[in-house]
């Protein structure tokens, strides 16, 4: 059998008490530690290899392989090497089917016909419920990647509008470059790796008033209101409400972060609760009453 | 401390390590024990309740406290009494913010200067990724009542729509009656309660076309291509692939259903993956070509 063990975001011990027993009887541990660019999973990824550095001994007290994008993508069948007789578990941050990746694994595995199991875990998606925010307010949920000189994707502009134009939240998932290797070393083929990047709410925030003012489109302005959090489910969780141009200075501490735009269709009671954070209160009443409140 | 923990889907060993520990030696443990029109929770709690009949004497190897409706939302200060000095864990099936009425507890929790942490665990919401269908193509999730024959409510039509006019997919949570009087039990004030009702896949299929022939503005079809799902996280999972039409009468066992009406983006991928729960293959890839390929 193969088992897809969802992790959950913070730390070692979100682990479920089924997903522990499962990873305790099985043959071979592998945990899953690649991104790629769409995916929900690369965020909670780091959060746990960062609290974990000696993962590779002291994972749940079980040798534990790491595999990144290339073993998963290119290796599947070694990862699922006697899955049909023994037990194999894999891990991955968050909840397993975050990523595109995990269900190609899956398919791999019906193919060769073996069983497969998913013990399902805390995702972003659902945490995000943390904020106050409802969760049925919530539409599509969009990816926001490190702009670079030449390198402004907007297509997130476009899914955020479709969700403005309904009136509802937009859960924007931040960029992680980890194992990324610079041109130079790219081009003479050396296998050294940049440190690691993440982006912050303020990054974001940013990077979302750049594109407003180069699309025009007035999806959103300075000031729409969003809630950055940071460290869903670690002890030291924080969220900051405000205006996109208050966003862009705050400072939520280490990674990692995601960000709330706010639909209008946000409820009073949403309000209530996201306002505990504002950065701003009286900055973030005005702008409530102006153009949120009573616009269902 | 106020700690909300999730319990995750299935059964009591969905719980998170973390979770285990601040029930072992939390001072007081509730079980939120309602339901409500339009939240996600209910769906899970049920599936929890109907696993654990002895709920009360063994959960945890703890008493737990069963914390109905009335209870939460009349008595919420008996269950914050004392959590300023000491810890009480408030359990929710699925993930604790699914349901308003738990935000509502933090909001008085805060009122009360006593501190509250959260414990993130799985939720239907990214539990249903295990479909195959990608998180990001899914828009609002809607809920879908019991009709009788007086009330018919087609909110979630409008939402649907909204979904559908993106092309993305719709995630619909189920009714469920839990301690519901019957009129005349309620006339006469006997507390006596109807046995529970799950509403299945197959009945809302049903009632979606029922509302579509009533409303006919074209937002889906008896050919517009489904997924019913049932138990997630759990062994007997089950999912099945089909038109409206055919999940209509679609028996997928035992509560807990939802089901994902598919948006015109679905991606050939996650035809693949939902292919393999076909009632029909050729009808669904029938269908499928006609409606949904390359229509991104």
């Amino acid at each position: 059998m193969l088992y897809l063990i969802g992790l959950g975001l913070a730390d070692e011990t979100d682990i479920t008490v089924k997903g522990l027993e499962v990873v305790k009887k099985a043959e071979r541990v592998y945990l899953e530690a690649y991104t790629s660019v769409l995916l929900v999973d690369k965020e909670k990824l780091v959060s746990i290899l960062l609290q974990l550095p000696a993962i590779q001994e002291v994972f749940y007290g079980r040798d534990v392989i790491v595999a990144d994008r290339e073993a998963v993508e290119s290796f599947s069948d070694d990862i699922l090497a006697g899955a049909d007789k023994l037990d194999v578990a894999f891990l991955v941050v968050g909840d397993p089917f975050g990523a595109t990746t995990h269900t190609d694994l899956v398919l791999r595995a019906r193919t060769l016909k073996i069983p497969t199991k998913t013990i399902p875990n805390a995702s972003i998606l659902s945490a995000i419920g943390a904020t106050g925010l409802q969760l049925y307010n919530f539409g599509q949920t969009v990816s926001m990647v490190f702009f670079t000189d030449t390198w402004k994707p907007s297509s997130f502009y476009d899914r955020i509008a479709e969700n403005q134009r309904i009136g509802l939240h937009t859960l924007v998932l931040l960029d992680i470059k980890v194992k990324e290797q610079s041109l130079e070393n790219l081009a003479r083929g050396r296998r050294v790796f940049e440190p690691p990047r993440y982006m912050t709410a303020a990054q974001c925030a940013q990077q979302m008033l750049e594109t407003e003012s180069s699309r025009k489109e007035s999806v959103y302005s300075p000031d729409s209101l969003a809630v950055g959090v940071a460290r869903i489910g670690a002890d030291d969780q924080k969220m900051v409400a405000g205006t996109l141009r208050q966003l862009c200075s705050a400072d939520l501490g280490p990674p990692l972060h995601s960000l709330v735009l706010l639909g209008r269709r946000t409820h009073d009671m949403e309000r209530e609760f996201i306002a505990e954070f504002a950065v701003d209160l009286q900055v973030f009443n005005e702008v409530w009453s102006r153009d949120y409140k009573g616009k269902q």
